[in-house]
């Protein structure tokens, strides 16, 4: 059998059941960082994330976009943590003939966004390889009462996100600035139940909440934001590498998120038993049938199609 | 300019120039791991090693000896630190058109080695790639008071070695396992001023704990384990990828490590003024003219010359 007809989850899972972890970890595989030990009032975030020439960025890409797209996608999971990105290391595969002003715009990028968002870069490792090859790994902080994962959405919460969706192919997937801002935001001023970044597309992700939340939700096409820039309304429920938030609250709190006029906060949907399942409601006010994992078949996730597996 | 006319140690330079760290960065790059503030007892390590196919291992290697590799490195330069590993991600890059079962192969190399050594797989990415290409990224603990770094090496230090040298491309570079015990030993009973694990080359890493601790040193060719499945002499110096520690002590200190008979360690040399530079004694008793970066320039890095360029 080949790795391309167990596909993505049958692999991740494959993965998965391998691991047993001590008690240093508090969440191992399955969400957007692992969880670790740190001290009494704070957990340590851990991600990696690679990418690759021809696969997350075309081979002609400015590089310091592409530098930059790297540590932003790490950045993104701690957000997604509700964390702060602190230190991280960078490994490179870089071909032989490259040339060295290139190699400086790629550092560039990645030293310019960890500048912004004040990560230590602590070291690396440098290969050769036959094409461009960066792999990110990041350490951050979040404060235990600060926590959120994939799991805790419950029946009857809003469903909410950060920005508009459907530009990713655009160039959004190489331009995004990790929400780090309106992540800590929610997290200093509200209590949020459940979050994730929006790396796979929006159904896809909000998949990823529900299974390990143990819930359905109902979401209303008309209510998604949908970005000028996208070429059809399905972009924003498939568009994978937008790297905007997605998350629930309770009602209560939803309400006094969307009253905080600091950043732009939109509800999509809410929260339902597990029966109900994942439901759509179209623009015509239907009900669609349930959504499953084949409705993005042929949606694009950044830059290429069913190219990133994602993380395990 | 290309990469390959600026030369390893001119791109990790490059890399270099750009950091700089805050203060919970105790030692970032330039050592076999990037040291982080913890607790009041402890600090935390933090490394990372990417190996692709057909620069760090022959495409039809036995995955299970690729996995192990992979996670072997990482734990090699923890050991380098005289730390105890704990956790990893590991990011894979994998042909479409991989095998299943040749997947699971390398997941199994990857978790028996973690298993050995108590390490927690806590996460990880799956990208498509042309070729195979593995990311592990660790932490990892150690005492403050037992901290190993390259500098710290004294003038007087004697020079040693766990192991015997020159068989990394026999299989040992995929073989090898990581000194930890043998680590743990040297920093749990004695004190150690400096210590590197072998991955350039015997020659090539004692002068990074030369430069590093502004000294120079003189070793005895005659001193230098070389390994019975060596093909010459010259590859106990040259060869990259051995895996072994390389450590300095004062006379005292590793009379008694010599004495402890649990682990084999042995005298090579003697830590002397930098103005001494690093000479070797070869076998006919005789000081070699000063060696510089040139003297390996024809041996072999582990499977293939000149393909790592390092950690930075």
């Amino acid at each position: 059998m080949r790795l391309n007809e167990i596909g993505e989850f049958g692999l991740i899972k494959r993965f998965q059941k391998k691991i047993k972890n001590d008690s240093s970890v508090i969440k191992g595989s399955g969400d957007d960082c692992a969880v670790l030990k740190w001290d009494r009032l704070n957990y340590q975030l851990f991600t990696t994330d690679m990418i690759i020439e021809g696969i997350d960025f075309k081979k002609n890409t400015d590089l310091w976009l592409v530098g930059r797209k790297s540590l932003g996608i790490s950045i993104s999971d701690i957000a997604a943590c509700a964390g702060i990105p602190q230190q991280a290391v960078v490994a490179l595969g870089l071909p032989k003939n490259m040339q060295v002003n290139q190699i400086d715009r790629l550092a560039k990028g990645i030293f310019d966004l960890a500048k912004k968002f004040n990560i230590n870069i602590v070291g690396g490792d440098i290969s050769a390889a036959n094409e461009l090859i960066i792999n990110v790994s990041m350490l951050g902080m979040v404060e235990k009462s600060k926590l959120c994962l994939r799991q805790g959405a419950k029946i009857g919460d809003l469903i909410m996100v950060t920005g508009e969706f459907g530009e990713s192919i655009k160039g959004k997937h190489l331009k995004f600035t990790p929400r780090i801002k309106e992540s800590r935001f929610l997290a200093d001023h509200f209590k949020i139940n459940a979050m994730i970044d929006v790396s796979d597309g929006l159904l896809q992700d909000l998949g990823h909440i529900l299974k390990q939340s143990s819930v359905g939700a109902v979401i209303y096409e008309s209510l998604i934001p949908l970005s000028a820039q996208a070429d059809n309304p399905e972009d924003a429920l498939c568009s994978g590498e937008e790297f905007e938030l997605l998350f629930s609250a309770s009602r209560d709190q939803a309400n006094k998120i969307i009253k905080s006029s600091k950043y732009r906060f939109r509800v999509i949907g809410e929260i339902m038993p597990k029966s109900f399942g994942l439901r759509l409601v179209n623009f015509k006010n239907k009900y669609s049938k349930l959504l499953n994992q084949g409705y993005c078949a042929e949606a694009r996730t950044g830059f290429s199609d069913k190219a990133g597996y994602g993380h395990f």
